[in-house]
Protein backbone atom coordinates (compact mmCIF):
# COMPACT_ATOMS: atom_id res chain seq x y z
CA UNK A 1 0.00 0.00 0.00
CA UNK A 2 1.62 3.27 -0.82
CA UNK A 3 0.95 6.46 1.33
CA UNK A 4 -1.73 7.83 -0.74
CA UNK A 5 -4.12 5.19 -0.40
CA UNK A 6 -2.60 4.90 3.93
CA UNK A 7 -4.15 8.31 3.43
CA UNK A 8 -7.99 7.44 1.46
CA UNK A 9 -8.22 4.63 3.56
CA UNK A 10 -7.74 6.12 6.63
CA UNK A 11 -9.78 9.43 5.53
CA UNK A 12 -12.84 6.27 4.18
CA UNK A 13 -12.68 4.63 7.75
CA UNK A 14 -13.09 8.22 9.47
CA UNK A 15 -15.78 8.46 6.85
CA UNK A 16 -17.48 5.24 7.39
CA UNK A 17 -17.79 5.37 11.69
CA UNK A 18 -19.83 8.49 11.53
CA UNK A 19 -21.32 8.96 8.21
CA UNK A 20 -24.82 8.08 7.30
CA UNK A 21 -24.21 6.32 3.81
CA UNK A 22 -22.03 3.27 4.66
CA UNK A 23 -22.56 1.19 1.54
CA UNK A 24 -21.64 4.68 -0.78
CA UNK A 25 -17.95 4.45 1.11
CA UNK A 26 -17.04 1.46 -0.79
CA UNK A 27 -15.16 2.93 -4.19
CA UNK A 28 -17.48 0.60 -6.58
CA UNK A 29 -20.61 -1.23 -4.84
CA UNK A 30 -22.03 -3.73 -6.83
CA UNK A 31 -25.59 -3.63 -6.32
CA UNK A 32 -28.11 -6.15 -7.87
CA UNK A 33 -31.69 -7.13 -7.90
CA UNK A 34 -33.20 -10.68 -7.67
CA UNK A 35 -36.85 -11.18 -8.80
CA UNK A 36 -37.63 -14.80 -8.01
CA UNK A 37 -41.10 -16.61 -7.99
CA UNK A 38 -41.59 -19.71 -5.80
CA UNK A 39 -43.94 -22.48 -6.08
CA UNK A 40 -46.26 -21.79 -3.59
CA UNK A 41 -46.17 -25.27 -2.11
CA UNK A 42 -42.54 -25.25 -1.04
CA UNK A 43 -42.80 -21.27 0.61
CA UNK A 44 -41.80 -22.02 3.60
CA UNK A 45 -38.87 -24.14 2.77
CA UNK A 46 -37.79 -21.72 -0.08
CA UNK A 47 -37.46 -19.47 2.73
CA UNK A 48 -35.53 -21.06 5.54
CA UNK A 49 -33.02 -22.01 2.40
CA UNK A 50 -32.87 -18.45 1.83
CA UNK A 51 -32.52 -17.17 5.15
CA UNK A 52 -29.37 -19.66 6.00
CA UNK A 53 -27.58 -18.52 2.79
CA UNK A 54 -28.04 -14.59 3.77
CA UNK A 55 -27.02 -15.38 7.42
CA UNK A 56 -24.17 -17.19 6.02
CA UNK A 57 -22.76 -14.88 3.52
CA UNK A 58 -23.13 -11.85 5.73
CA UNK A 59 -21.09 -13.64 8.26
CA UNK A 60 -18.49 -15.20 6.10
CA UNK A 61 -17.81 -12.75 3.20
CA UNK A 62 -16.21 -9.59 3.79
CA UNK A 63 -17.32 -8.42 0.58
CA UNK A 64 -21.18 -8.95 1.14
CA UNK A 65 -22.33 -5.90 2.96
CA UNK A 66 -25.96 -6.48 2.41
CA UNK A 67 -28.63 -9.10 1.52
CA UNK A 68 -32.02 -8.25 1.69
CA UNK A 69 -35.04 -10.18 1.23
CA UNK A 70 -38.89 -9.16 0.95
CA UNK A 71 -41.59 -10.77 -0.24
CA UNK A 72 -44.48 -8.89 -2.02
CA UNK A 73 -46.84 -8.34 -0.15
CA UNK A 74 -50.19 -8.99 -2.63
CA UNK A 75 -47.95 -11.32 -3.97
CA UNK A 76 -46.29 -13.56 -1.03
CA UNK A 77 -44.96 -15.59 -3.59
CA UNK A 78 -42.49 -13.00 -5.15
CA UNK A 79 -39.87 -12.76 -3.48
CA UNK A 80 -37.14 -9.75 -4.17
CA UNK A 81 -33.64 -9.58 -3.39
CA UNK A 82 -31.99 -6.20 -3.03
CA UNK A 83 -27.88 -7.46 -3.23
CA UNK A 84 -24.97 -5.22 -2.02
CA UNK A 85 -21.48 -5.81 -2.84
CA UNK A 86 -17.86 -4.19 -1.97
CA UNK A 87 -17.48 -5.02 -5.83
CA UNK A 88 -17.86 -6.93 -8.75
CA UNK A 89 -14.91 -9.16 -7.66
CA UNK A 90 -16.90 -9.91 -4.30
CA UNK A 91 -19.70 -10.82 -6.28
CA UNK A 92 -18.19 -13.43 -8.09
CA UNK A 93 -16.01 -14.59 -5.01
CA UNK A 94 -19.76 -15.08 -3.45
CA UNK A 95 -20.83 -17.26 -6.53
CA UNK A 96 -18.17 -19.65 -5.29
CA UNK A 97 -19.07 -20.07 -1.97
CA UNK A 98 -19.90 -23.54 -0.73
CA UNK A 99 -23.41 -22.17 0.95
CA UNK A 100 -24.48 -20.08 -2.07
CA UNK A 101 -23.98 -23.48 -3.82
CA UNK A 102 -26.02 -25.45 -1.37
CA UNK A 103 -28.32 -22.57 -1.79
CA UNK A 104 -28.93 -23.11 -5.43
CA UNK A 105 -28.82 -27.06 -5.14
CA UNK A 106 -31.93 -27.20 -2.45
CA UNK A 107 -33.90 -24.34 -4.43
CA UNK A 108 -33.27 -25.83 -7.86
CA UNK A 109 -37.00 -27.26 -7.86
CA UNK A 110 -38.59 -24.32 -5.71
CA UNK A 111 -37.75 -21.80 -7.94
CA UNK A 112 -39.97 -21.31 -10.83
CA UNK A 113 -38.60 -18.02 -12.31
CA UNK A 114 -35.58 -16.22 -11.66
CA UNK A 115 -34.67 -12.58 -13.09
CA UNK A 116 -31.25 -10.74 -12.29
CA UNK A 117 -31.21 -6.94 -12.89
CA UNK A 118 -27.79 -5.11 -12.18
CA UNK A 119 -27.89 -1.54 -11.45
CA UNK A 120 -25.82 1.67 -11.23
CA UNK A 121 -25.83 3.10 -8.21
CA UNK A 122 -27.16 6.48 -8.07
CA UNK A 123 -27.24 7.04 -3.77
CA UNK A 124 -26.97 4.08 -1.42
CA UNK A 125 -28.16 6.26 1.99
CA UNK A 126 -28.26 4.42 5.23
CA UNK A 127 -28.35 5.30 9.29
CA UNK A 128 -24.98 4.85 10.58
CA UNK A 129 -23.93 5.20 14.32
CA UNK B 1 -5.48 2.91 -4.65
CA UNK B 2 -4.07 -0.64 -5.51
CA UNK B 3 -6.20 -3.60 -4.59
CA UNK B 4 -4.98 -4.56 -1.54
CA UNK B 5 -5.95 -1.02 0.03
CA UNK B 6 -9.62 -1.47 -1.27
CA UNK B 7 -9.82 -4.91 0.32
CA UNK B 8 -8.59 -3.03 3.70
CA UNK B 9 -10.82 -0.40 3.31
CA UNK B 10 -13.55 -2.65 2.52
CA UNK B 11 -12.88 -4.74 5.53
CA UNK B 12 -12.81 -1.28 7.75
CA UNK B 13 -16.30 -0.30 6.32
CA UNK B 14 -17.75 -3.40 7.20
CA UNK B 15 -16.29 -3.61 11.04
CA UNK B 16 -17.06 0.34 11.16
CA UNK B 17 -21.05 -0.13 11.07
CA UNK B 18 -23.03 -0.87 14.44
CA UNK B 19 -24.71 -4.03 14.14
CA UNK B 20 -24.34 -6.91 11.65
CA UNK B 21 -28.20 -6.90 10.77
CA UNK B 22 -29.34 -3.57 11.87
CA UNK B 23 -32.50 -3.08 10.37
CA UNK B 24 -33.58 -6.53 11.51
CA UNK B 25 -33.13 -4.62 14.94
CA UNK B 26 -35.98 -2.82 14.12
CA UNK B 27 -39.43 -4.76 15.92
CA UNK B 28 -41.32 -4.21 12.74
CA UNK B 29 -39.44 -2.59 9.71
CA UNK B 30 -41.33 -1.58 6.66
CA UNK B 31 -39.54 -2.14 3.80
CA UNK B 32 -41.00 -0.87 0.68
CA UNK B 33 -40.31 -0.59 -3.13
CA UNK B 34 -40.64 2.14 -6.07
CA UNK B 35 -40.40 1.56 -9.26
CA UNK B 36 -39.89 4.47 -11.01
CA UNK B 37 -39.38 5.79 -14.98
CA UNK B 38 -38.16 9.26 -15.65
CA UNK B 39 -38.20 10.90 -19.00
CA UNK B 40 -35.03 10.82 -20.41
CA UNK B 41 -34.48 14.44 -21.09
CA UNK B 42 -34.66 15.49 -17.53
CA UNK B 43 -33.22 12.34 -16.32
CA UNK B 44 -29.60 14.33 -14.47
CA UNK B 45 -32.43 16.96 -12.82
CA UNK B 46 -33.94 13.82 -11.36
CA UNK B 47 -31.48 12.23 -10.28
CA UNK B 48 -29.88 15.76 -8.46
CA UNK B 49 -33.51 15.84 -6.51
CA UNK B 50 -33.51 12.63 -5.45
CA UNK B 51 -30.29 12.75 -3.96
CA UNK B 52 -31.00 15.68 -2.29
CA UNK B 53 -34.24 13.87 -0.79
CA UNK B 54 -32.36 10.44 0.13
CA UNK B 55 -29.63 12.79 1.95
CA UNK B 56 -31.79 15.18 3.77
CA UNK B 57 -33.80 11.95 4.95
CA UNK B 58 -31.29 9.88 6.23
CA UNK B 59 -29.96 12.99 7.81
CA UNK B 60 -33.21 14.20 9.84
CA UNK B 61 -35.26 11.39 10.07
CA UNK B 62 -34.49 9.24 12.65
CA UNK B 63 -36.92 6.82 11.43
CA UNK B 64 -35.57 5.99 7.84
CA UNK B 65 -33.03 3.40 7.81
CA UNK B 66 -32.54 3.48 4.41
CA UNK B 67 -32.98 4.71 0.83
CA UNK B 68 -31.07 2.66 -1.62
CA UNK B 69 -31.50 4.05 -5.15
CA UNK B 70 -30.38 2.80 -8.06
CA UNK B 71 -31.41 2.64 -12.14
CA UNK B 72 -31.31 -0.42 -13.94
CA UNK B 73 -28.23 -0.70 -15.87
CA UNK B 74 -30.03 -1.90 -19.30
CA UNK B 75 -32.71 1.06 -18.98
CA UNK B 76 -31.42 3.87 -17.22
CA UNK B 77 -34.05 5.88 -16.92
CA UNK B 78 -35.79 2.83 -14.40
CA UNK B 79 -34.77 3.97 -11.12
CA UNK B 80 -35.36 1.68 -8.40
CA UNK B 81 -35.34 2.84 -4.55
CA UNK B 82 -35.37 0.03 -1.98
CA UNK B 83 -36.86 1.76 1.11
CA UNK B 84 -36.28 0.28 4.75
CA UNK B 85 -38.43 2.78 7.74
CA UNK B 86 -38.56 1.53 11.55
CA UNK B 87 -42.02 1.37 11.39
CA UNK B 88 -45.10 2.60 9.69
CA UNK B 89 -45.40 5.56 11.39
CA UNK B 90 -41.97 6.69 10.18
CA UNK B 91 -42.93 5.83 6.72
CA UNK B 92 -46.04 8.28 7.32
CA UNK B 93 -44.25 10.96 9.20
CA UNK B 94 -41.86 10.71 6.28
CA UNK B 95 -44.03 11.68 3.53
CA UNK B 96 -45.18 14.91 5.60
CA UNK B 97 -41.41 16.08 5.74
CA UNK B 98 -40.75 19.37 3.98
CA UNK B 99 -38.12 17.58 1.90
CA UNK B 100 -39.92 15.17 0.99
CA UNK B 101 -42.67 17.33 -0.28
CA UNK B 102 -40.20 19.44 -2.52
CA UNK B 103 -38.79 16.23 -3.82
CA UNK B 104 -42.45 15.38 -5.01
CA UNK B 105 -42.71 19.25 -6.07
CA UNK B 106 -39.98 19.43 -8.04
CA UNK B 107 -39.78 16.12 -9.69
CA UNK B 108 -43.14 15.99 -10.79
CA UNK B 109 -42.97 16.67 -14.36
CA UNK B 110 -40.30 14.33 -14.45
CA UNK B 111 -41.36 11.43 -13.51
CA UNK B 112 -43.39 9.48 -15.87
CA UNK B 113 -44.29 6.60 -14.11
CA UNK B 114 -44.53 5.54 -10.76
CA UNK B 115 -44.89 2.19 -8.35
CA UNK B 116 -45.19 1.45 -4.71
CA UNK B 117 -44.85 -1.71 -3.56
CA UNK B 118 -45.39 -2.87 -0.02
CA UNK B 119 -43.83 -5.93 1.02
CA UNK B 120 -43.35 -8.31 3.80
CA UNK B 121 -39.71 -8.90 5.08
CA UNK B 122 -38.08 -11.95 5.13
CA UNK B 123 -35.03 -11.49 6.14
CA UNK B 124 -32.57 -7.95 6.20
CA UNK B 125 -28.59 -9.01 6.45
CA UNK B 126 -26.31 -6.39 6.28
CA UNK B 127 -22.85 -6.10 7.53
CA UNK B 128 -21.66 -5.19 11.22
CA UNK B 129 -18.73 -5.50 13.58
Amino acid sequence: MNSKSVVLSALMLAASVSSPTFAQQAPDPQVRLAEIDIDPTQLESYKAALKEEIDASVRAEPGVLALYAVAEKDNPTRIRVFEIYVNQEAYEAHLETAHFKKYKAVTQDMVKSLKLIETVPIMLGAKGK
